[in-house]
């Protein structure tokens, strides 16, 4: 749907994007709402936001389409208390955070599956706060939107918001295929990245110079982990297994180079580097 | 020194850029050999050398200094060829390869002590062949240099034909420190890239959008695998403590989150995102 009125919970990148954006594509009025007085301000300077709303349950009474961009455990937080005000009349909810399952459930349980679909926007934000938000943030790029079994209805509209107003393109899928394919693109690397830090910085020579390889590799653990803790918490079950599987091939690359042996070292090497090329640059 | 005839053995990334600098900095004759053809061809177009040489031999011969450019054990391969047309006059080598210990103990058996000291420029070359090379590749960039112990002289003016021809910014060490600290600092990096890509290789879901985060993780697993093959085996017993150290780091945080322990997780992450922080970007 393209709202009429649009409330968006939190002004941060993910947040302030969709504001901006939804101003730029003509929805007429943007009421925002954060915890984070300077991004309020600047998504108000910026033109992102019509309104800056000091009350969240009036900024939900007041929208008919509502996006939640928060770590998932705060989206949930936020949803119980806009939850009430939301239901029927053709308003519908959405959130932004890599997890899926455990918010479809809540939104079941909830009784909510008419009203909330989840979304995942598969962009790459390295820094939070409305400073990183881009109004083309979202163009082009895939963005997966997961219902609940009976809530195809709220998927479509949620998925025709992402195409429509943010030019994206939003991909449906079920919440349990989502969250344990993301467990691996996603988790999992941020995971490794992390853990190849961690080791760092523990266990590392100290006062030397590492290279732009290094900070490549370990980019991805250098944002703020409360959003990350939630994500790793709630997808425990998909990530524990996916670290496993890393552990096993960490394990056969030492014991390979353990026992000296070439052959095996450079097939592990191979497979990496063919996996590597196939994914492109 | 500034050698009057230079010899590049090797016209790759590094190899050329180095023949191609020392082009700019006035060595009037720049001597090239390399096993690929149109690397030589390439080279001797941009006037990165002065003779493209057939004969390995007369290129040691003639040269007064002396750049191996080649994964570890092809350079020793290559030193061994050319070691006994080197010996004193002045005349020096040294070669590129980030394993240092093996190079520097092989010159010891040879008694080649006073003629090599090896060198490992801290660059971050993605791809081999002559078309990656640039004059500029060392310019103020760090040279590890390791000489034997009785090698003084020989690393002297190994570090000064960085610094006055290269313009790089040389660091004397010796060759067993050096090899530790790069297991960390270089090697395990690569190792938890390729680690991450055989993960996803073998395990991850099949035909799903990777984004741009899971690209950067896994960069250094992307290239082809023979220098890295000899390096991880010409190094391992420091790799495979440091593997080790990145395994209980992973287990560390498989543990945390099969525990369901928010504490444990957020001090795990906490830990990656400051080191990293610290890192700078």
């Amino acid at each position: 749907m393209q709202p009429d009125t649009l409330g968006v919970i939190g002004l941060d990148a993910v947040g302030g994007s969709i504001a901006w954006q939804a101003a730029r594509a003509g929805v007429p009025r943007i009421l925002g709402y954060t915890s984070t007085p300077k991004d309020g301000v600047a998504a108000a300077r910026a033109g992102a936001i019509t309104e800056l709303m000091q009350d969240l349950r009036r900024l939900v009474r007041n929208s008919d389409f509502v996006v939640v961009s928060a770590p998932p455990r705060a989206t949930m937080t936020l949803m119980g208390r806009a939850a009430s005000l939301l239901r029927g009349g053709g308003r519908y909810m959405t959130d932004v955070s890599s997890v899926k399952l455990p918010l479809v459930n809540w939104a079941q349980e909830q009784n909510l599956s008419s009203v909330f679909a989840g979304s995942h926007p598969l962009v790459d934000v390295r820094e939070g706060g409305f400073r990183s938000a881009r109004p083309d943030l979202f163009a082009g790029q895939i963005v997966y939107v997961t219902a609940a079994p009976d809530g195809e209805r709220a998927g479509r509209e949620v998925a025709d918001f992402w195409e429509r107003v943010l030019q994206a393109e939003p991909v449906t899928l079920d919440a349990q295929t989502h969250d344990s394919v993301v467990a691996w693109t996603r988790h999992l690397p941020h995971a490794a990245a992390a853990a190849l830090a961690v080791t760092l910085g523990s266990h590392g020579p100290k006062g030397v110079t590492y290279g732009s390889e290094t900070r490549s590799a370990t980019a991805l653990a250098g944002g703020p982990p409360d959003a990350l803790v939630d994500v790793l918490l709630l997808n425990r079950d998909a990530i524990v297994e996916a670290l496993q599987t890393m552990d096993r091939s960490l394990h056969d690359l030492g014991s390979a180079l353990a026992d000296n042996d070439e052959a095996r070292v450079r097939t592990w090497l191979d497979a990496a580097s063919s996996w590597r090329s196939r994914l492109g640059s």
